[in-house]
Formats: C-alpha cells, structure tokens, sequence
C-alpha cells in the first residue's frame, strides 16, 4: 500500500482570487505584514501498486487526468510506502 | 521575508466528501487500485517578521482565527527565510 501527498497549486503569474481573497481578510485581521497568499489544494490518496514505479505513474496520471487542471495548475507528489495508521 | 508552506486537512474520523467524490471519479476513470482520498488545502504564505519565531507564532495565529476550522480541521506548517524568487 502506497500513500500520495499531493499538492496543486495555481501556475506562477495565473491569478488566484482564492488568494487574494485570504490576504485581504487576514490584513482586515490585523495581519498586515502579510504580503502574498496562493492557495492549493492538498490531497492524500492511498493506492495499491506492485512498487514505487507502478504508484507513482499512477498518481501522475491521476493528476494529469483529474485532480490538477493543467491549463492553470501545476502539481507535485511524493511517495511513501504506508504501513498502517498515520496521521495526516 | 518568510515563507510558510501550510496544510489545511480534515481531522481524523471526520467525514470528507470532498474525498469521497473524488475517490469515486477516480474509480470510475479506472483507477481501482484506490482505496482513500482525503482532500486539504494548501497555502504558501509570505509575510515580513523580525525573526523566525515572530513568523511561527504569527501564522500560527492566522490558521487559528482564518485558515484553519479547528473543530473539522488539522493544519500544519514549515517556515522557510524567503530570500527571492521561488516557484511555489
């Protein structure tokens, strides 16, 4: 069993209202030495596969196919081996 | 400048459906080896302090009162010194 930490973020120079949105309400916080925001999606998937190689074209292709638009997003995973229970 | 890498994600036991649904696409675009996918945020947070403690405890602060639900939600963060530019 394999676990995936992904994460997708807006491309560079791709406007993220999301963003922007959290950077006004955190400066109206008090929070003014804030500067910038960009806000991604993380997700954590579990999968099945014969070994590292197998889990990670699977995981690149479920990105490239469903979980990062690649017109405006760009996406990174890392790989670990899952042996029971974690946090996360 | 500091830059702080934060990962919003629902708490253990609490129901995803964001990742119920996205389990679910995937099945169906044949990816069956998948058996959990939770979904998260992710934030890159840049903003000035004096050193690396007032930008911890800062941020910190800002996943309590804005980024973060405490009571459906865990979150996460690394603070890296931001010296230029840097894909994120």
């Amino acid at each position: 069993m394999w676990q995936a930490r992904i994460y997708v973020t807006p491309k560079k120079g791709i406007l993220d209202p999301q963003g922007s949105a959290v950077s006004k309400a955190l400066g109206s916080l008090g929070f003014q030495q804030v500067s910038e925001v960009r806000v991604g999606k993380y997700l954590v998937v579990k999968l099945e596969a014969p070994g590292r190689e197998e889990a990670e074209r699977a995981v690149d292709q479920m990105c490239r196919r469903l979980l990062a638009n690649p017109v405006i997003e760009d996406y990174t995973f890392e790989i670990a081996e899952f042996l029971g229970r974690v946090n996360h």
